[in-house]
């Protein structure tokens, strides 16, 4: 079992020693420079993880692992396009730093790049079964990604709704990436489902902790300014929460922040923060995000391997999942 | 044998069975507008020509035909947003009638539904052969693009540099489908060869056709407007070999008129075309593409198969080389 670390440098020697072509320079340039804006690399990470539940040749994962970060980095490209987003990881997004046709056909290229690499993924037996997980999770992160943008202009959006538009948009390609590590591996079906059920499962654990860290997480430790979901006015699940369930006269005024800008940020952020403690709207979604966390940790559990060998894929999403909530 | 119209009809009846999800609506709705605009279908068609060329059972191959024409709707539909085209087949564009961000994501998740069909062609071994196919000359379209949008910027485009982005931007696909067509049918790697360079070659000369047409077309034949491409300014291969061939008066001419608007598009149209005239332009421009024409269906005739099996296939590539010239 190699450790995160050891996992992430065999990750960037794959991407060193298999570089984009070198011409069209206008076209690749773009594509190098948004693989090198310091992501996590947590997807191909956890699909190293997985991988190694069943067995140790790791590097014979590498293609598939890379396949999954092109793939998440091309709907970062493209998704920065539709949400006029001026950075990325603190630095200009490519539509801003080249322009819209650039990041649009860069991005086209880093998905086909993916299928590349996932083709040179073991024998065809594999490729095959690969490539229908990764077909399927595609699908359903665009899915997700044309919800959300449904969703900005909707104001009836539910909760189910809402947990299946992050399912989509975000978990189902760390489930996806977990079940690529394993079909990899030449896991059993079931073992295989196993895993992106954790994946899968987990991944809405986090979506609902970064909705709860973006209003109540410690400013020193938050990657992002805290408030800022209020300050956009997102219906997060904290906001959708308390449409269901909050006195009227809460909901009102809740609508009213919503509906106004932020001359005074900190007070809005203040006043709407209240609205959500006194109806105990954090210990609500707290008790929410463990119940799927329970249930993700339920399936890992599940899958047959001496538990030593799930260790390191556990601590990591275990930590993740523990963050300050 | 089958006939092209019976083909369209096979083709046609496999998206009838095979529609794109229902929703999210406004994902995929644009998806099924665009392929409902009325295509030619060439890609698929000559994909199964090439299957028929071996094997009868030809509904085999329509996943793969099916993986090629959704491939190339997802180019048109980004293409599009990259020259801001508000027309396409006389309908509005996708980004026109809805917009880019919906041109984006249906683009994207059309290109990812290509992956899916042709996941579902045949065993896994077909489906990894058809895969590396398949990416790479998707790659390759993307250079091709990549190097038309340079082009629009650069005054030193040599005709090798007009030729090999002529080759990438089209003419590649039309050889992988026949490929992909080969492949399907467990053609040998040799045939296979040779039906992707024929559809490579015949590609190009339909290019430099196209070219032709565009200046020298009879209107009442020609789709669009005759000299529609002078009055763009555009490069064609017509400019670039006056460019290269034509005394220095002729070429300073030239160079004044496509720097110019068009108060008068019949005196520039005229005035351009008595450039190319009198430089012999055209006639060298035809025996570029018949060079073309005949190494390809040089390709065509190696293909070992008994020949009234390619006959189809001949007939179609060859009276499309016809029309006109």
């Amino acid at each position: 079992m190699r450790s995160l670390p050891s996992l992430l440098d065999s990750i960037n020697d794959y991407f060193v020693a298999h570089p984009f072509p070198a011409t069209p320079s206008e076209l690749y340039e773009p594509c190098a420079y948004m693989m090198t804006l310091g992501g996590k690399r947590l997807r191909p990470a956890i699909l190293l993880m997985g991988y190694e539940i069943f067995r140790d040749d790791t590097d014979r994962a590498l293609p598939a692992a890379w396949a999954v970060e092109l793939f998440h980095n091309f709907t970062l490209m493209h998704d920065d396009i539709m949400d006029a987003a001026p950075l990325r990881r603190g630095n200009p997004t490519v539509h801003t730093r080249w322009n819209t046709t650039t990041a649009i056909l860069s991005g086209d290229v880093m998905l086909i790049q993916a299928y590349r690499h996932l083709a040179r993924t073991g024998d065809a037996t594999t490729v095959l079964a690969l490539l229908q997980t990764f077909n399927r999770v595609a699908t359903e992160v665009c899915e997700g990604q044309q919800m959300d943008i449904n969703f900005e202009t909707r104001s009836d959006v539910s909760i189910p709704e809402y947990m299946r538009m992050i399912e989509m948009k975000t978990a189902v390609l760390l489930g996806g990436a977990l079940e690529m590590g394993a079909i990899c591996a030449g896991a059993t079906a079931t073992d295989a489902e196993h895993l992106y059920q954790f994946g899968r499962l987990a991944g809405i654990a986090f979506q609902i902790q970064d909705d709860l860290l973006d209003t109540y997480g410690d400013p020193a430790k938050f990657g992002k300014q805290v408030g800022g979901d209020i300050l956009q006015n997102k219906k997060t699940l904290l906001v959708l929460k308390t449409l269901e369930s909050a006195p009227d006269n809460d909901i009102k005024e809740l609508m009213q922040w919503m509906q106004t800008g932020a001359e005074n940020p900190e007070q809005k952020v203040e006043a709407v923060r209240a609205i959500f403690d006194r109806n105990g709207i954090p210990q609500q979604i707290a008790a929410e995000k463990l119940k799927y966390q329970e249930a993700a940790f339920h399936h890992l559990a599940s899958v047959e391997a001496p538990p030593g060998r799930k260790e390191v894929l556990e601590k990591m999403i275990g930590d993740l999942l523990e963050r300050e909530s």
